[in-house]
């Protein structure tokens, strides 16, 4: 892995792109976003939305980003294809695939994913989701990590409800975890960072059966509900961050998420189906 | 629109595909699933899947469905480009077009797509969601539709809870709604039939503000939780459906959705993000 560039924050340093001709952008995997046998999958959607951020073509702010984990990116660099295929006078529709070379030198396709982005205008606006109580994050204690992993410490995470369990006894329970987070250090948050943190949940099925399964990500969707505007206002505050998972059946399960600033407001809500396995 | 085959269900109708080359099949609209502009995004759900589980390359059974809606599908042929593009031992990840020719004879990509398949492994299962308590389908009304278009007729809908408003006067409630709902005329459940039954929901915004905006629906995901012997075994009979709100901002909402077969196994999990004006 490229070492770090001390002078950018390590979010901004993992998604630094060099675009590489029409729609082609190359990135490469930076160390402390290291995950288990790849990186971070938050990351790794992170980079796929900064090639449409990036995109000369861009119309509008993110809406939605799917993302699909065909197969584990690999250390070193990697090219990035964004691709606008429909554009309408409000919102534009987007193609992207991370692609890095096999072990016989052929491009392999590692990630496809799925953008929307938006020209958003003044609507009405409400929520049928307001965020749960909760003690102030000053109040609460920095978590203890579940997994010695990098990308883990390139985040502060104060669980509010549902952590990790203690005992890993097979004792079942409700999958639900609230947490406080925000990347450390602080840093204004803008798109990427909040699709990255849309993927910072520890695997649900591990709180559920409290045993450590092996367990991937294999797809993940990200509505943003917040514009830059709102973004801005949020600054480098804390999130509140909250995920439950739904059904857990034959190999996979799913789970959705949501994540609120602190001043209640609802910036995304997230999807993913996760592997597991036994 | 072409005429109805009278010996095929109109679902098997509406989804029925010739294979036009490597990896590409065409089919055409049907006027039992038309909705106001277009057809039912259900339907176009269920279509762009029937093209990966006719594609001779398939390895095993839906697992995830994102369609994003770029432009109205009009009446007539269209051609489904359906692309395996990575194969590992157990998963396949595949991306879908759908294309029309626009006025000019130009192919315009009007909706595009990834699907995922995966051989699935008997594992532990267990579900973070029961099924809520509902009177049995057979003491519940049939549903007065809520617009006058033709694919509803193709759905039995028995309203449990969160009818459309009865008057449109923007009183603000909170947009849950539960329905028993099944094809009519009856039809062996697959995976087709339960993509297009996951976008069968009326716009939440309309609950929510008892306001008859208009709507529509920007990309869909679904989560097929079922396998082909729960499909079988759920055979013609009635699901519960459920779907709400999260959020709603500057012209898009989003929803979460279950259905769950009467035996209460759930089948799918879905989520949609919702255009809408004021």
């Amino acid at each position: 892995m490229t070492a770090m560039n001390p002078s950018l924050h390590p979010l901004d340093d993992a998604l630094a792109l060099t675009a590489a001709g029409t729609d082609v952008f190359t990135g490469r995997t930076t160390e402390p976003y290291w995950n288990m046998v790849g990186p971070f999958g938050g990351v790794t959607a992170a980079t796929l939305l900064q090639a449409v951020i990036q995109h000369p073509a861009r119309l509008g702010e993110p809406l939605s980003l799917t993302v699909n984990y065909a197969g584990a990116v690999g250390e070193g660099p990697f090219e990035l294809r964004a691709t606008p295929v429909r554009t309408s006078r409000s919102t534009q529709h987007w193609w992207l695939q991370l692609v890095q070379p096999d072990k016989d030198g052929k491009a392999r396709v590692m990630t496809t994913a799925t953008a929307i982005t938006a020209v958003r205008r003044q609507t009405w606006s409400a929520t049928d989701l307001p965020m749960p109580e909760a003690p102030a994050p000053e109040t609460c204690a920095q978590v203890e990590q579940a997994i010695p992993v990098q990308w883990v410490n390139r985040y502060a995470m104060r669980p509010v409800a549902g952590m990790p369990p203690r005992q890993w006894d097979g004792a079942e329970r409700d999958s639900l975890t609230r947490l406080w987070v925000r990347d450390t250090p602080g840093r204004a948050l803008d798109f990427v960072a909040l699709a990255a943190l849309s993927d910072v949940f520890y695997p649900r099925i591990w709180r559920r059966r409290a045993l450590h399964v092996p367990a991937g990500t294999v797809s993940m969707t990200v509505y943003f509900h917040a514009g830059s505007a709102l973004l801005a206002e949020t600054g480098s505050g804390w999130l509140l961050a909250q995920a439950r998972g739904q059904e857990y059946r034959n190999g996979f399960f799913d789970q959705t998420a949501q994540l609120w600033n602190q001043a209640g407001q609802m910036l995304a809500t997230t999807q993913q189906i996760v592997y597991y396995k036994e």
